[in-house]
């Protein structure tokens, strides 16, 4: 399985900023039942109310394949990014109709198409149980403490499920300062209405990716159906009738995958010297490998092209990531913030006594961190992630056997019951898999496993059974049955006997694995987050007490607001204005005339006359997001869209560590372009009126 | 300084074949004073004469960008490889005058462009001086002996020079049992007389690259120069009338760059578990960069293309060698014949007296390598090499102030007075510099520098001096002289003295880490490479008594002779004929339509109706060739030029460790169709007319 989450779409922004309570201009990923009504107030004059923020919440939904996106018509229609969508753009193609290509638009809603692999989760109630979660833990040794917490959250999800038949999940807040219970309403029936060709959604390709001024109509419409019919939702996003204008605020609500914000220096540290340079290097090489296969013909490049934009996309995130630690500015600013809580901490004999010792222990915990780190990674992690979906999929079966003999808060959390819909969903996913992509992937994660831990490591060894990586995974893919879904649930409902007699090649290569996974992940479990949990939630409490609560916590993949104001800035050398408009693309096309990235579709050059060359395109804002975020409407104070974050600028990329809204920008498509190019690029006049049917009276 | 050497061109041959002695068919790369004469007999009946062996030695040529080439014709015209040439076409180029991208052609002996930085040398003479270099060394410890032997060898170059007047190398063969002293003919007006354009030089891009069947015009054409008129060589390669046949026996003269047949199996193990991964890491890594660059403008694209085809052709090349290291056939049937040697060597008990502890010795050696690696290599190894042109001049200038105080036979052997010429000739070179491309450049080696080894890293810490690596490496690049040849000049001139007051940035960053470099190398020196040379002796000395003396050393970018058969060979699911012809790539670029690295250039197409469609375009052979030989003559039995050899397959790649004829093959342009092309496409009849005038009457 592609690990998609918080791989893409990563959006961001900018550091040498104030760590924990936000300080800064605009900063801040805030929470729905914690927001950031005092700045709203005294920034911009505006009132947050309660309904404002159960009508944009209950508007926002979570895309599953790692972004956000927006309820945005009375009758389901889901607003999210191309890029977002792109996933199950590819899943829905074949060698003959290549979605990502020629884009889709249903004409009539009987032509819509469903969506493999997707559901669409809508946020709809918040409990705080740290209580529960903590005191399952209290008077407990560090690691049994993690084990617990662990095994309460999972029955909370468990219980939560049952008593409300929403999805639930239990969230960790401030490292493990705070653990709230997230209900969820899921939709799984989701269909395809709408995408543009990707030469217009990711116009400039992997060179503007992250760059402003930028041209993208990075939009895919899906729609929510209930019973085979389209849903009608409480709440959904009226449509703006004016757009947005320079200077205006704007919230954004969506999905902020991770950030690190609130660490500790020696967690950063550990992330400059170890994490991130592996990350990268890992993902330097995946995208060597993913350009080879493209290189040998059309339909190997239209296999890989989703994974490669993906692993491109990550890489100019970890790049920034690295360049953001690697400047001796961020880390300075983050010595001395730690250093004024550690004092004010001190200077407190209770509260020295309580917390006082929690920062060496983060770095205790880096240490053990440091010393599995390449290990941990090289055999796929805890997961057994080895590049190919055949092996995700064996590697799903293997653990389901085991995991399914547990009681559910026993198990590897991501077995717990109430985590079991989107595990069968993914192993029996009817997207289609090619086998010589799948060697190639495969042969790709050996062979790094042996060029990290060299080829006499034990692990290594097994791994390869006397074979070479490539003939390794040639025999492995090609000798699996896993390709086949029927093959797949004969497995996983066999459990724990079918798995033990299968002599299916993939299962035996995860089996080889899998106790020097777990062994792993227990290690790290133990000795690396049960104790950054403990130590986390006593600086959170250190910060509550000294910062008072007005801090945002880190990002989680779950739903945050972040407000600012649509505005330009200077590079350094140039003033840039916030708005691009459709002028600037057809300008852009003449100047990169010959460049692949930047020749527009048929449809664009021959809508040209007929488009306003003024309209606005794209604009920045602002508004603090990162990845995840990639999906997340714009909206103006009416609540009404006003845009759709697709990415951030360059310098927005060290936003994982802290935020400036010196430079750093978010990126979002206008709601202008959008029905415009509904209207005058693509025709396609059913989905305009439905948006437009929103705009209010006024 | 980019490392040009051995780092591009890289062809090659399969493994699984005998250690040693060339039991295998057509194996070899055969030194000029020790040919395979009792093979050729036996095989094909072909008695090799030692004017025929003269006459190739002084028609081939070795080219400083790191290839071959030979001289072919009376004015001494030399023809090379496209991709040999690159480095010097883009150093000819502009933004206005991209010659990479045009080609070019001299249609009067007066247009012919002279080159920076080119000089051929042509093998004169060869003298074993092994007793020399060993005496020295006598009665000393392993370090001390090393540091012996070097001094030996520098003062056997400055002396023969000194001598003859000839540009004098001595070079260690079988890595350590024996050292020849090779003299050549050195030329340094070279000019350029005709390329193609590089996309049918290099048609089908990376994605081709080790690949056939082919289609490349992989040539370019120089002249060498003296006293201001075109040389009248000695001797010359004449052309063949008739072109080759299949099953034809064929020759390549050329310099094999470096091949790793005859290391022990624990030095081939540190290869796969270190060296191998870790100078892929890198190339991956540097292929990213060059990628970003290049996609932010043509101009930027035109500027790293050169960095980018040498810096993909290495990672392939690479790729192989890190899959045949992981291929457990070919390291087991090196353990075999290691087995078999030191069973015979333990079996008489003068010889394990004498020889039985080297293979100890040389593991013992790569315990040290191992643990030097990342710290050197990240420093930029033993010659400080930081990516950016301009930072190679600082080192240079540094190193030269220091070296230039001692005698010759005491420096780092590149600052050896014999080596001298060429250390100005790159310092002074006046190739245009890009400062935004050596920021980037520069940037990526100190980025890598802090990721490898942490940012804490008392080096990081010096060389990064409290700055990020992108602001380092813009205040390092834009402060400093060092783009002015004048400048360079006179720090290089004003000696130890000039070095000590410059406030170069460049030079500052050079003098913090070289004590470190050196430090390391010292290391590496007498711990690894001294004793790797005594121990080799010692195995080579076993090798030949149990043997015998036919045993070809590996390769050491010196004159080499091979021998093939033009033939084809099954990839396993199809048979794959040795020619392909003017219609295949007519066929290929249709087939591959809308694809740039497809894409023929006008002049192609224009000449389709003229052409005829059976010429012979590639051929391959059984030929064992590797990296370095690119641009090597491949002639017949009569000595004339049947091919011009450019790559190898990807099955080739693992022949670093050994060879095998099944799969393997060389690959050359065939001499018909060079003819062809300069006649019907490029209509350079001056140099047809030239070619042609050597084909001898019969």
């Amino acid at each position: 399985m592609r690990n998609h989450l918080f791989s893409r779409v990563l959006l961001a922004a900018f550091a040498l900023a104030p760590l924990a309570a936000a300080k800064g201009p605009d900063e801040g990923m805030w929470l729905f039942n914690n927001p950031p009504a005092k700045q709203l107030k005294e920034r911009y004059g505006f009132d947050v109310s309660a309904p404002w923020l159960e009508h944009v919440q209950k508007s926002a939904v979570r895309v599953s394949t790692g972004g956000s996106g927006s309820i945005v018509s009375a009758d389901g229609l889901v607003m999210t990014n191309h890029h977002v969508a792109s996933d199950i753009l590819a899943k829905l193609s074949s060698k003959e109709r290549n979605l990502l290509e020629t884009g889709f638009y249903a004409p009539n809603v009987g032509d819509e198409l469903k969506c493999p692999d997707l559901h669409l989760d809508v946020l709809w109630q918040i409990v705080d149980v740290t209580d529960k979660v903590e005191g399952a833990a209290a008077g407990k040794s560090t690691a049994e403490a993690g084990a617990a917490r662990r095994k309460a959250m999972t029955q909370l999800e468990d219980e939560g499920k049952k008593a409300t038949g929403m999805h639930c999940e239990v969230v960790t807040l401030y490292q493990g300062g705070r653990y709230h219970q997230y209900f969820y309403k899921r939709f799984e029936d989701i269909r395809l209405v709408f995408a543009p060709e990707s030469g217009i959604a990711f116009y400039g390709g992997d060179n503007d990716n992250f760059e402003y001024p930028r041209y993208c109509l990075d939009v895919t419409f899906f729609r929510i159906y209930e019973n085979g019919q389209p849903y009608k939702p409480e709440h959904y996003l009226r449509w703006s009738p004016s757009g947005a204008a320079a200077n205006d605020l704007v919230f954004v609500a969506g999905h902020p995958g991770s950030t690190q914000r609130l660490n500790t220096v020696a967690h950063l540290e550990y992330l400059r010297d170890v994490s991130v340079p592996s990350v990268l290097m890992r993902l330097m090489r995946q995208e060597i490998w993913l350009q080879g296969y493209s290189g040998k013909s059309a339909e190997h490049a239209r296999q890989a092209k989703d994974d490669l934009f993906g692993v491109q996309n990550s890489r100019k995130v970890y790049v920034g990531r690295m360049a953001g630690l690697l400047d001796p500015a961020i880390l300075d600013a983050k010595r001395a913030e730690e250093k004024a809580l550690r004092d004010a901490v001190n200077a407190n004999p209770e509260w020295k006594q309580k917390w006082g010792d929690a920062w060496a222990q983060v770095e205790r915990a880096q240490s053990t961190a440091r010393e599995i780190a390449k290990r941990y990674s090289a055999i796929g992690g805890g997961g057994i992630a080895l590049g190919a979906d055949m092996a995700g999929f064996a590697a799903t079966i293997v653990r389901l056997a085991d995991e399914l003999q547990k009681p559910s808060g026993e198990r590897l959390r991501e077995y717990g019951d109430a985590a079991l819909t989107q595990v069968y969903q993914r192993l029996y996913s009817p997207a289609p898999i090619y086998p010589e992509f799948e060697v190639m992937r495969l042969e790709s994660a050996l062979s790094m496993m042996a060029e990290q831990l060299g080829a006499t490591d034990p692990v290594v060894v097994a791994a390869l059974a006397g074979k070479s990586p490539r003939a390794r995974a040639a025999e492995c893919i090609y000798g699996s049955k896993l390709i086949d879904i029927e093959e797949r649930r004969k497995l996983a409902e066999g459990g724990a006997a079918a798995v033990a007699s299968s002599n299916d090649p993939l299962i035996a290569l995860v089996k080889t694995l899998d106790p020097h996974s777990r062994a792993l992940r227990k290690r790290y479990e133990d000795e690396v987050q049960s104790a950054e949990r403990e130590a986390y939630s006593k600086i959170a409490a250190a910060r509550f007490a000294v910062q008072g609560e007005g801090v945002y916590p880190d990002a989680t993949f779950t739903l945050r607001l972040s407000y600012g104001a649509i505005k330009g800035y200077s590079d350094g050398e140039r003033e840039i204005p916030p708005f691009t408009d459709f002028a600037g693309v057809y300008a852009k096309a003449q100047e990169r005339a010959g460049e692949a990235a930047y020749a527009l579709p048929q449809t664009w050059k021959s809508a040209q006359p007929a488009v306003a060359a003024n309209t606005a395109f794209n604009h920045v804002s602002t508004c603090d997001i990162i990845g995840g975020n990639s999906g997340s409407p714009v909206v103006n104070r009416a609540g009404e869209v006003v845009g759709l974050i697709f990415d951030g600028n360059i310098q927005s990329l060290v936003g994982n560590y802290g935020y400036s809204d010196e430079q750093a920008r978010a990126v979002s498509v206008d709601s202008r372009a959008l029905l415009t190019a509904l209207e005058q690029v693509y025709k396609a006049e059913r989905i305009a009126t439905e948006l437009k049917k929103s705009i209010p009276a006024r």
